[in-house]
């Protein structure tokens, strides 16, 4: 099965799953800020990064809805909150209104709030995992989006806005702002599959060059494409003097980069032929064409 | 042992153990702007309840470390993105400038996000708690801080701004925004010791009326209290317009009410002598006095 087939099959169950935990349509609750953000038009890499994972170990894609989930509301609530005045103020978010926008800020920071702690919820009360794969899960989960994951990237990036940096400086603050939820997403659903710690070990340093790539890719498009393709304005980042891989390195030396790590995802996918079905993972080198 | 010895014996190593999950001091890190809300004078009034309830049930306070420190961090987090200016737009916090007024609005909203990671971090990491217990505890903490608790009260407290609320519909707000934390406080902890369901069911009422007492006092410090003894402006909730119990029922109806919740927790706890030592909770009694 390819990606697309793979996607079709579980995109409606998946999408009225994360919907679930949300049902209220009146305004005193938060539910339709967080409904608003939720159905924006995400591409849900991760989640189905990890539904594809489990596919492709053998085990039920289902069994690992919780977990898509939770990556998905991390996710949403960090697009939210980063797009407040106070962080990147972007007035847009894949071509609508941004949260805070569409609402207002306090609904805005409120919704990012609450998506956070609906992660560890849905992880929390899955009583189809064990305990011990819940708490594990759990952990890896408040890692890669706390102050150590990506709120220490975007705290970075704060801080880094205006100065010169050095590239070990970019690819450590890359490696916590999008990197931690990415890693999360390769690596957190090992645990609901039986691999072993060599294919763990495989599957982390695919992990790290994939989200590498990913970050790079996302640097090139703000130079590359127009408003259109990307949905909101493009430059932002640049008016904003923000470090990315092509204001460092130059143009040709960024697309060489982003180049190298899909180079090394297709190395490390061709060692892991031999246990696991490497198409839909493969699938996913697409996502960091620019 | 009364309240003041406990807290006496237990007060150094939590505060140490509190900020010790946020060691970094460099500006680059979100860390000095956590460490500047955790240490701004809180009175701890959650954490404790945790550890003196452990206490009281015959259980060591110690084994309830991770859950105290979770609830706290829950609680910072709340207060620093409630004092935004898009929220309560508070410059003070304990007569000290609230956590984006001593750094900025994007420091203070991810201070808060990280926060609130870290509370699911230290339960679930916390292994001299079975598995088993850390996902229910999980769970509840996050039931309490999310879309169906402290959020959901925030969001109305907004939304009724300028509105005149009813009674019911005003204490359905106290129920969630402060009361979700406070009885989580008096209810999770028992999950750590061994109580009777009967037990469980006194402690819930008693939470009840501690947390709805606790608002309501809350309340008449804002009418009653100089801005010293406060350490902020008073009559700023009047300013906005808020809905409280004083300007619902007028003051002499509110301090009837503050007495009556009062004494039904004193009830509960003259109910609960033969199955706890009652003292240390009797102490927290002494919070609630206006």
């Amino acid at each position: 099965m390819n990606l697309q087939d793979f996607r079709r099959s579980y995109a409606a169950a998946f999408e009225e799953a994360l919907l679930e935990e949300f049902p209220e349509q009146d305004a005193t609750s938060i539910h339709p800020s967080i409904r608003y953000s939720l159905t924006n038009g995400g591409k849900r890499l991760r989640p189905f990064f990890i539904l594809a994972l489990v596919q492709a170990f053998g085990g039920d894609p289902k069994s690992a809805f919780s977990l898509a989930k939770a990556i998905e509301y991390i996710h949403c609530y960090s697009l939210i909150h980063d797009d407040l005045p106070a962080m990147d103020d972007d007035d847009y978010r894949r071509g609508k209104p941004s949260n805070h926008k569409a609402f207002d800020e306090a609904t805005a920071i409120l919704a990012g709030d609450a998506l956070q702690a609906k992660a560890f919820e849905v992880i929390s009360q899955d009583t189809d995992l064990a305990a011990e794969s819940r708490v594990s899960l759990l952990a890896q989960l408040a890692k890669a989006a706390g102050d150590q994951g990506m709120v220490a990237g975007q705290m970075k990036d704060i801080i880094y806005e205006g100065q010169k940096v050095s590239l070990a400086q970019l690819k450590a603050l890359y490696d916590q702002k999008t990197g931690a939820l990415i890693r999360f997403s390769l690596q957190a659903p090992l645990g609901l599959v039986q691999v072993s710690d060599q294919t763990k070990l495989e599957m982390a340093s695919f992990a790290q060059a994939y989200a590498l790539a990913f970050q790079i890719q996302n640097d090139l498009q703000e130079v590359l494409w127009t408003d259109e393709e990307r949905g909101k304005h493009t430059h932002s980042d640049q008016e904003l003097e923000k470090n990315t891989y092509p204001a460092l390195l130059g143009l040709e030396a960024a697309q060489e980069a982003l180049r190298g790590e899909i180079k090394r995802c297709e190395e490390i996918l061709s060692r892991l032929e031999e246990v696991m079905d490497t198409t839909l993972i493969r699938d996913f080198l697409d996502y960091l064409k620019v």
